[in-house]
């Protein structure tokens, strides 16, 4: 018998930013079928236990061979549910399984199916109004899979297109000067009343979010838990709410 | 007693792109808690009518007119649920119901929660692998509400920057040559190999998914009920599915 002809498969779920109550309908379904569940220590942790339920909890930055394990257990036979916080496609494990599946082929008649999530940036704009109305960017500022540069180069050409802009992973104590570098490449490209919200652990209960012009925002304002939004040229308030119009000229 | 002093609320929720397994369970408590549902007619018809609960259905491009209705029904006391497909901050009712707000100061004392939900492009990508799964941008192709030059403005500086794109509206019969028009621009600026991804209906009966490369892509593939998703310049295929590295050089 191949791994093939087995009825293993591979779900890769999105859990949402935190609230239990944003999670899917589809995706608590393949929570309770599961026979393995894989992830970041703390994503595991969000799943309540339960008999039969095998429970692998990897560290973080081992996200290929996390994916690679998926694989191989689906093989052999297991419901394998891997698990992301928000969406598994955004800056997630979606992308690592099928990088795994690239280099293992002997994969590639497996059964594998994504379920969307709540992403961290469209939980946040809700929490605060509708800052991502009009078009907008999502990214990364991690420079572990990719150069700095790059990284300038795309919050440079966002702020020319003025796009409104979710930035993700902003900041961690490896490399703390990176954000500050990136706020003053904004204040540059955006000017210093371009509006900017810092959204941390959104609706978790430490959640904690606050929106200033880019000439009062500091580095320290984020970590890695936190979610930042940059307004376009027309984003503006609204009471206690933020928002970017529909139209643009 | 002034309008402010009622109980009564806004709450602007996504539906999902279409699936019931894709609501969330805190916009399904929502639905189930309204006095009065406000939505285009085909959203607000995705609602199981119940006593108690009264619809106004009405017609595209009347968002201002349904927002403003939604503030002043909540004035008077009624918890109002304003639907949007997707997600409600991305191209849908969120910002409009903020601009609704501007313009009648007399509602700022008013309860408004936005409620997200899954929206088309990450239902999509979830659908073909992880087309996403690395910097992107989302833009909006209907030129209702913002010039047309800026949307190939903004093609351009996405392709610039590398990002892979989800690209809303693309087509409608009022204006069947810009997306012609969109497709140049990208070929243009991807190159003829860079894949392209046409998501018609996700996760309703009749959807309808297919990706080829750029010069093989027609306008006629898309049309208002279709996402388009590009890759960026490393999304490639494995096996079945089409896929975007984490990283990037």
């Amino acid at each position: 018998m191949s791994a093939l002809d087995t009825a293993g498969s591979v779900t890769i779920v999105g859990l949402g930013p935190g609230s239990e109550a944003m999670i899917t309908p589809e995706v608590s379904a393949a929570l309770a079928q599961a026979s393995d569940l894989i992830g970041y220590i703390p994503y595991v942790a969000r799943v309540a236990p339960r008999e039969g339920l095998r429970l692998h909890a990897s560290d973080n930055r081992a996200e290929l061979d996390r994916a690679h394990h998926a694989l191989k257990l689906a093989a052999e036979g297991a419901k394998v549910v891997v698990v992301s916080s928000g969406d598994p496609g955004v800056f997630a494990m979606a992308s690592a399984v099928f990088e795994a599946l690239e280099g293992a082929p002997e994969f590639l008649g497996l059964d594998i199916t994504v379920l969307p999530g709540i992403t961290a940036m469209l939980a946040a704009a809700a929490r605060v109004g509708a800052p991502l109305g009009h078009d907008f960017c999502a990214i990364n500022l991690s420079d572990n899979l990719k150069p700095w540069d790059l990284i300038e180069r795309r919050l440079r050409l966002a702020a020319e297109a003025d796009f409104a802009m979710a930035l993700y992973n902003p900041r961690s104590l490896r490399r703390p000067q990176q954000f500050a570098r990136a706020l003053e490449v904004l204040r540059d490209g955006c000017g210093s009343e371009r509006l900017i919200t810092f959204a941390r652990a959104v609706t978790k209960p430490d959640e904690k979010i606050e929106t200033v012009p880019l000439s009062e925002a500091r580095a320290e304002m984020a970590d890695m838990s936190t979610v930042v939004l940059v307004g376009n040229s027309a984003t503006r308030r609204v009471g206690s709410y933020v928002y970017t119009p529909r139209s643009a000229r």
